[in-house]
Parts: C-alpha cells; structure tokens; sequence
C-alpha cells in the first residue's frame, strides 16, 4: 500500500468515526442536528484525527479510546469553520465548492450549530471519561502507583483539548487575526504574525499530536515535545500556505494575483520575501521530522511521510 | 440575616468566583477576553450557580470543587445570551439596561466572544478534573471500593454539564423555539411546547442541580430526583414568566399589552388559559419543594426559599 492508498483507507476510517459520534437528525431539534451533519460531513483532509491517530500508534496505543478524541477535534475544527464563514466574519458562501452552513440553513441556524459542534466535541470527549473509568473498573487505577491511570490521561487530554481551542488557543488567534486584517499594513509586525500563526493554525495541531501522545501514556517530556514539533509544522504549514498563494496562481496566470496579494493581506512572505520563506519551510520541516525521530525508539514512517506531505505540498 | 440578605452575600460571592476564571484581558487576544468579561459581568441573579451551591450544601458537600462547575455554568448560561442577542438570532440591542456584547464589539467579536465563553466553561470544568486528582493524591481513589471517587464524580459531573447544554439540552430547544417562532400559531402544539420549556429553561436548571448533587457525592436516584425537581422548577419558572408578561403590563398600563401577546407568540397562557395555567404553577412549585424535601434527611431551608422565591416571584 503506498502512501497516497493508506491516506484514503485512514480517511474513510475517520469517517466512520465520526459518524458514530454525530447526531440521528430527529425529533424536534431535527434542523439543527442536520446542520451539523452537513457541515461535518463536508469532506476535508482529516488531517487533526489522523495526526492524533498517528501519535497515539507512535506511543504504541492501541484501542478505541482515541477515537471520541478524534471526533471531538474534528468537530471543533468544523465549527471553527462554520463561524469563520458567516456573513459578520469572512462571509463566504462556499467551502471546497459547496455552499456554507449558513447559505443553506441560515445564519441564526448556523450559528446554532457552531455552537452544537463545539459542545458536542466536550461532550464526546466526556463520554470518553466514562468509558477510561469503565476500562479501569470504575475504580480509576489502571496502572496503581502510577499515577497515570486512563481516567487521569483522558482528564489530561480533555485539558489540552480545551485549552488549545481557547482563548489561549485557537479562538485567541482569531481575535488577533480579525484585528490585524482590519488594521493598516504597518501594524502587523513579525512578532502579532506569528502569534496568529501560533494560535490561529499551530494550537489544533498541536492540540492533536498532544492528546494522541497523552492518550496512549506518553511522559511529561515527550508531551512538550509533541507541542514543540506541532508548533513548527503549524508554522511551516501556514508559510508554504501563503507561498502557494503566490506561487499558485503565478503557474495557473502567468501573473502574481494571489488573493493574500489582492487583498493587501500581510503575510510571512510579504514580510520575509519568498526565498526567506522557503528557506524556513524547509528547516521548520526537519526540524519537525527530526524532532519525531528522537521521540521514541519506535518510528512511525506513515506519520513521518503525513507531516512531510503537509508542509511540502504543492497545492 | 434575612432572605434577601443571604442572596446578596450569595450573589457577591459568586461575582467573586466568577472573577477568578475570567481571562485577565491583556496580550493580542485581548479584545475577545475584555468582550467575555464583559459579557459575564452585566448582573443578573446568578441563579444557576447559586443553584448548584445549595444542592451541593444539602448532600454535605464542601470545600471548592463545585466552584469551578458553577462558574461554568453561569459561562455556558452567558454565551447563550451573547449568542441569542446578535442581529441574526433576536437582535437585541439592550439587556438589563446596557448595551450587548454587540453592541459594544461588533458582531463577529461577539460571535467570538460567545464561542469562548463556552469553551472556557469547558476549561474550566477540566481544570476541576485536575483538581479533583490532585486532591486524591493522584491516584483516583479518594473512596477506596466505592467506584465513587472525587475524579469520577467530576467527569459525571462534567458528561451531565455537556448533555444538558447541547442538543439533546439547551440548543436543542432553541433550535425548536426558533422554528417555532417562525411558524403558523396554530403548528405549535403544547407537546412541543412544553419540548421547549423543558429544553431552553429547565435544561440548565437541571444541570446545575445535578451537579451540585453529583459533586457532593448524591447517588443515582438522588441525581435523577434532582433532575425531576430542576425540570418542574423550570416549567413552572417559565410558565410564571408567561403570566408575569401579561399581568405585569395589565397592572401597570392598565390594558393588556404582554410582548407575547403584542408578538402573537404561543405560550403555555395562551393555549391553557390563566386560571390553568396559574394552577399548574402553584402544582409545580409544591412538587419541586416537597420533593427537595424527600432528598436528604438534612434539610436546606435557603435552597427551598429559593425555590419557592424564583418560581412564584411577581417581576
């Protein structure tokens, strides 16, 4: 099976996951568990739940307990996307070539369902709680005089997982974000664009490897290094996404209209100039691979070529 | 010290609470930390997590674990108001007498303010999880044998704060009361209507008894009590709010001007009538209180004047 095999097979497994975790679209909040079926069931790469699924393999976990995990991500990676594209943010009426949430539902709905995404992901993981108490017999020593039982790691994960999401995360970089594209060129310095960066696309990744890491039983050290290496293919991620913006239509057009440039955005590029950029692309990118290398004496090759794919890709 | 009193020492000591988990409002994201402390900090009675206090106070409980849990729900209460309140939900300009949160940020701020006060709820709760262990000794077993840990009641307490707040809770009924405004008067039937109440009101009241109970150690059937007792408590509050909207303007304006009335909304009054619908409140109100007082050998006399206070108030 060669890699682009194994990413359909993981990727249809995903889904299969996260159906489980979503809800039947009856009774009388038939409407709003609709919109949350179709916004999650969009397609997209998956690549949060695999990046979890990978590290937890890495650490040699093994078991469901991952997977409420893996949808819980998911879903609030979707309602991160269904509130970025209402009319008061992005206002975008398509996502990958299918209408928004709200251009079908309607915004008040949409809205709804951002927030039931966002709900549903602690609600999943806290049924995942239940199930770590049950595996340990309800007792919660799995592993006694560890002080590592499932139920402490799945409490752990479920820190992270909102942390990450949080004002110290994800949502923090939003907040930046929106302010720095309202704001004059000049203002956003080096230092507000990665912390955007760092918030706005590093803190899911991280989020991800983190809790796959935890889950499975990985220490105190090698959870921070998940952290270090999910922050710089965040970055690197983010910085070949606006090379690509250039690079991409200067290929399609013959000419330089990427929409960062359009848009006066800035970015990376425009503060570094294209060859800087790609020169940090490619060290982020080692010191990424590298850094997974010297986690543990097992490798996990698939993770290896997932995160090289990520960062280096031509599209 | 009378009742009044007590609910002003209670009050003030929530504010302080609260205080305690807000976000401090410094750095790049703060525009949405000043927005969520703005939000959380209007007023309002607090009722919810002084609610869970008492509940806590009637099983024994001590100490602060419940803290973080009553914080989160005043948070999970707050966003839903935020979110209610932006121009594509009721646009409402005013609550209590001051501006809303977008009124004041905007509406993308607001919607972002929103999502991270109910994400904070969530962080909040997991941080109680990582109390609970230490508090354990970081072992999970606090109650040796008993499968009743302080790390398990917390994660029940944390799985009844998701379900409760999400579809099959609080957004489930504003998902149908939504639908409900926007169709024909004569489509909404009482089942769906009491869908409603028991959903967008009773939901949270519930929560926020259960948890009470379930942190302070209730056993199942107690739990179950407490979510009867929360659902008859909030039917009968909205029921009251039903009759306070028409006899409140009919004693002041002298004619009966009720908002429902003006907006032709279908309410629990209009399809019973008043006389029904007064006796249905008093019925509700002497199965809430008599069932609190089943509960537990000790008796919660404040939590009882509460009860009795919040259902049959006259504003």
């Amino acid at each position: 099976m060669n890699f682009e095999e194994r990413m359909e097979q993981e990727t249809a497994q995903i889904e299969e996951i996260l159906k489980r975790f979503l809800p039947a679209g009856e009774g009388y909040a038939k409407t709003v568990e609709e919109a949350v079926n179709y916004s999650v069931l969009a397609g997209g790469k998956r690549l949060r739940p695999m990046l979890m699924r990978e590290c937890f393999r890495l650490f040699g976990g093994e078991g469901e307990l991952v997977e409420p995990f893996m949808a819980a991500i998911e879903f609030i990676h979707t309602y991160s996307l269904v509130h970025d594209d209402l009319p008061c943010m992005d206002n975008d009426e398509y996502r990958r070539g299918r209408k928004t949430t709200h251009a079908v539902y309607g915004e008040g709905m949409a809205v709804l369902a951002g927030d039931a995404l966002l709900n549903l992901a602690f609600e999943t993981a806290a049924g995942a709680l239940e199930t770590a108490a049950v595996m340990e017999g309800g007792n919660g020593e799995a592993f006694p005089g560890e002080g590592n039982s499932l139920l402490l790691r799945t409490a752990a994960a479920l820190r992270v997982l909102a942390e990450k999401a949080g004002m110290k995360g994800m949502i923090g970089g939003q907040c930046a974000d929106t302010q720095a594209e309202a704001s004059a060129p000049e203002q956003v310095t080096q230092e507000l664009l990665l912390y955007i960066h760092d918030k706005k696309t590093a803190a899911m990744i991280q989020s991800a490897m983190m809790i796959g890491g935890i889950l499975a039983g990985a220490g105190k050290e090698q959870v921070r290094a998940l952290e270090r290496i999910g922050g710089s293919i965040g970055l690197a991620f983010q910085i070949q996404d606006d090379i690509l913006d250039l690079t991409g239509s200067l290929e399609v057009l013959g000419k330089q209209t990427g929409s960062d440039l359009k848009n006066h955005k800035v970015t990376y590029v425009s503060l570094n100039g294209m060859e800087r950029s790609a020169g940090e692309v490619r060290r982020l990118s080692e010191e990424a691979l590298e850094g997974l290398r010297e986690l543990t004496e097992a490798r996990n090759l698939f993770l290896e070529e997932l995160v090289e794919n990520l960062i280096t890709r031509k599209k």
